[in-house]
C-alpha cells in the first residue's frame, strides 16, 4: 500500500425532502449570500428550485441565480457565473444539479476571488487558497463531484480539461442527497450515471499496486451493490431503496476512501472525454464504450488482477486467468448492453476516422494520472480507440 | 434505506513515519499549546513520544504531556488531564495511542472548557458546543476511536459508560495512521483488535433495515479483507502491508460510513462492558466471547439474515437457511479461535454466578442503541450470557 492524505469534509444530509434543509446548511457553512447554479428547465418545472429558494429565504439569506448548465459544462458560462457573483458580492455558489452543474459551481467558485482567468486551474496555475464555498443539491447519481475535489470543464477552445486537487479546497462543504430527486430521470441517464460510477471505480481498482486488500474488497463491494440496484432504477427511476443506494455508492465511488494507497489509472476517462468533446455524447455513454475496449487492451499486463474481477465480481468460475478475465469483461458488456448503454463506436455515434485526432488531444495532455498497470503511449491509444471501434 | 447525515471531516495523514508531520497538522488545525495524552511506558521507550515532541518543537508549539491511560480508561485521570489542560492554557489535546488513549482525550477536550463536571456527558446533560479539538498519533488498530463521535470511559463508580454524540465536535480534527506503530504489538493486542473492529461491522450489519445493498456490501467487503489480512498481522505484526490494511479498515468500521441509512444494534459491545468492567479483560477479548453467543440467539428472528452473512462472509454453500447460518457462526468462532482468541466464560476468566448482575448493569442503561432485528429485555440478556458462558 502507498502512502496516502484523506479528507472528505464535506456534509451530507441524505434523504427524502432534504431540499428543505439547504438554507441552514448554507448558513451553518458560513454563507450569507448565493448564487444559485443550475442546469435545464427540469429544476425550475418540477419545482426543486422554488424549494430550495424557500429555504434559504426561510433562512434569511439572499440569492441571486443562474440556470443553463449543459452537459460537458463549458467555460463561458462560468465566465459568467464569475462575473455575477462578483457584481453580487455573492459568498457561496450553491449547485442544483448533477456533475456538470457541480462542475460549473466549483470552477465559478474558484474563479470569482482570483485576480486572473480561472482556465488557469486546468493550466496547472497555482491560485491559492481564496476559492469560495459550495454546496450541492444532487439531482442524479452519476458523477461523484458532491464530494470530490475536482471538476471537469469545457473550454472555449473545445478541449475538455480536468481539474483534480492539488488541495482539497474544490470539496463542496455540504451535500443535500434525495433519492426522490431521481425519480423523474429518464431511464438512459439513470444507466449512464451507473456507467460513470462503475468506471470511477474500475479507475481505482486496476492498479499495479500490490497488497491493498481493504481497498480491493470495499471496491468490489460497491460494484456488486451497483449490479444489484441499477437494473431496478433503470427499468423504475422511482425505485426509491435502488436509487439511494445508487446515489450512496456513486459518493463512495469518487470521494477516494476506496482508491487511496494505490496507483491509479484515469486513461479511459481521458479516452472518454475525446470522445464527448468531439460529438457531445453522454460521459456514461461513451465509459460503457471505452472501458471494455481498455480492458481487452490492458488484461494482457495484470492478467490475474482481470481474472479477480471476474471471479469476484461476476461470479465467474473459469480456473485459467486469461478465459476468467475475457468472461468478466464479457460480463461487464453484457450487463451494461442490458440497460441499455452502447457497446461500439456506431452505437454511441462515433467515427473511425476521427481515432487519430483523438489520441492526438489524449497524447497532448501529458502522462499525469495515466498509467497504472501500464505505461501508454499514442499509439496505445488508437489500439484501445479501434478496439471500441470495432467492438462487437 | 433510513435517512441520514454523515460527516467524517476527520483529516487522514496515512503511512510511514508519518508522526513527524504532527506539530505541521497541530498548527493547521488551530492549535499552539497542547496536552499530549498516552498510555504507558511502551511509546516512551520506542521513541515514539520524543518524536513527536520534535515534530511539535519543530513547529514552534509548546506542550505539556499526561501519561498513564489505562486499558478501559477511568474517569480519575480525565480529571487530572482537565485540571493539566486548564492550568496551562492548552489549547489542543493530542491523544499518542489507541482506543483508550483516544476515549480519554475526547473527555478531557470536552471537558476542560466545561463549567461542571466533564461525567454529564455520560448522563445526557447537554454541554453545549465548547470542546477543544482533539488530534490522534494510532498505535494500534481496534477501536476506531481516531474517526468516529464516541468514546466509552469507566467512572469513578466503575460502571462504564458510551458517549456518542449527538453532535459531531467529538470526531478528531487529523489521525495520523502509520501502521510501522503496531510492529511491535503482541500477537494478542492484534488478534484483540481485530475482533474489535469486526464487532464494528457486525452492530452495523446485522439489521433489520430492508435495502440497504450498498452499505451491507462494503460491510461485507470489509470484513473479507480483515478475514484475509488479520491472520498474517497476528503470525507477524511487523507485516507492513497487512497492518496497513486492517489500520484502514478498522478507521472504516467506525466512522459510520458503512453503518448509515439503517437501524444498528450495539447490545453485544454493552454485554462486553460489563463483562471488561467487571473483570478488567480485554475489550476485543470480551467481544469475541459474546458476539457468537449473541449471533446464536438472534439469529432465530431474521435466519435469511445471517444466512447472507455465512455464505457473503465465509463463502458456506448450505442452501438451507438455518444450517447456513449455524455454519457461518461456527466459522467466525474457528477463525478468532485460530487468532488465539476466547471462546467461552472459562477462556475468558469470567464468571457464570455474575450473569444476573451484568445483566441488572446492561439493564439499567435503557434501551437506546439496543435492539435492531429484535428488542430486548432483561431475561433476554441472561440467556445470551448463558450462550457465552457455555459456548464449546
Amino acid at each position: 500500500m502507498l502512502d496516502f492524505d484523506f479528507w472528505s469534509p464535506t456534509y451530507f444530509s441524505f434523504g427524502r425532502g432534504r431540499e428543505s434543509m439547504t438554507g441552514e446548511l448554507v448558513k451553518k457553512f458560513g454563507g450569507s449570500r448565493v448564487l444559485i447554479h443550475y442546469g435545464g428547465a427540469s429544476a425550475v418545472k418540477s419545482g426543486l428550485i422554488d424549494r430550495v429558494k424557500k429555504s434559504l429565504k426561510d433562512a434569511g439569506i439572499s440569492f441571486v441565480e443562474l440556470g443553463g448548465v449543459q452537459p460537458n459544462p463549458r467555460a463561458e458560462l462560468v465566465y459568467a457565473g464569475i462575473d455575477l457573483a462578483r457584481e453580487h458580492g455573492v459568498d457561496f455558489i450553491l449547485a442544483v444539479g448533477g456533475g456538470s452543474v457541480i462542475d460549473s459551481a466549483k470552477a465559478i467558485a474558484a474563479g470569482a476571488p482570483y485576480n486572473g482567468d480561472f482556465w488557469d486551474m486546468f493550466c496547472g496555475v497555482p491560485m491559492g487558497e481564496n476559492v469560495l464555498p459550495v454546496g450541492v443539491v444532487l439531482t442524479i447519481a452519476a458523477a461523484g463531484s458532491e464530494a470530490s475535489n475536482g471538476c471537469v470543464i469545457t473550454g472555449t477552445d473545445c478541449t475538455k480539461r480536468v481539474f483534480s486537487g492539488p488541495s482539497d479546497l474544490n470539496r463542496p462543504r455540504f451535500a443535500i442527497l434525495n433519492p426522490e430527486l431521481t425519480a423523474t430521470l429518464p431511464p438512459s441517464q439513470v444507466a449512464n450515471g451507473g456507467a460513470d460510477i462503475m468506471a470511477h471505480i474500475f479507475e481505482r481498482y486496476f492498479s499495479k499496486t500490490k497488497d491493498v486488500e481493504t481497498t480491493d474488497r470495499l471496491c468490489e463491494g460497491l460494484l456488486l451493490a451497483l449490479i444489484e440496484t441499477l437494473p431496478r432504477a433503470v427499468k423504475n427511476p422511482a425505485d426509491y431503496e435502488a436509487s439511494a443506494n445508487i446515489m450512496w455508492a456513486g459518493m463512495l465511488a469518487h470521494n477516494n476512501v476506496v482508491g487511496v494507497g494505490r496507483k491509479q489509472d484515469w486513461l479511459s476517462h481521458r479516452l472518454e472525454h475525446e470522445l464527448s468533446a468531439k460529438y457531445d455524447v453522454a460521459h456514461g455513454a461513451g465509459l460503457a464504450v471505452m472501458f471494455p475496449a481498455w480492458m481487452r487492451y490492458v488484461m494482457h499486463y495484470d492478467t490475474p488482477r482481470f481474472a479477480r474481477f471476474a471471479r469476484n465480481v461476476w461470479g465467474v468460475v473459469d480456473t485459467d486467468d486469461l478465459t476468467a478475465a475475457n468472461h468478466g469483461i464479457t460480463k461487464l458488456v453484457e450487463f451494461w448492453s442490458s440497460l441499455g448503454l452502447p457497446k461500439n463506436f456506431a452505437e454511441l455515434g462515433a467515427k473511425r476516422e476521427d481515432i487519430e485526432s483523438m489520441a492526438d488531444g489524449v497524447a497532448a495532455l501529458g502522462c499525469e494520472g495515466m498509467g497504472s498497470i501500464m505505461q501508454f503511449y499514442k499509439n496505445d491509444f488508437i489500439k484501445i480507440y479501434e478496439l471500441a471501434a470495432d467492438a462487437k
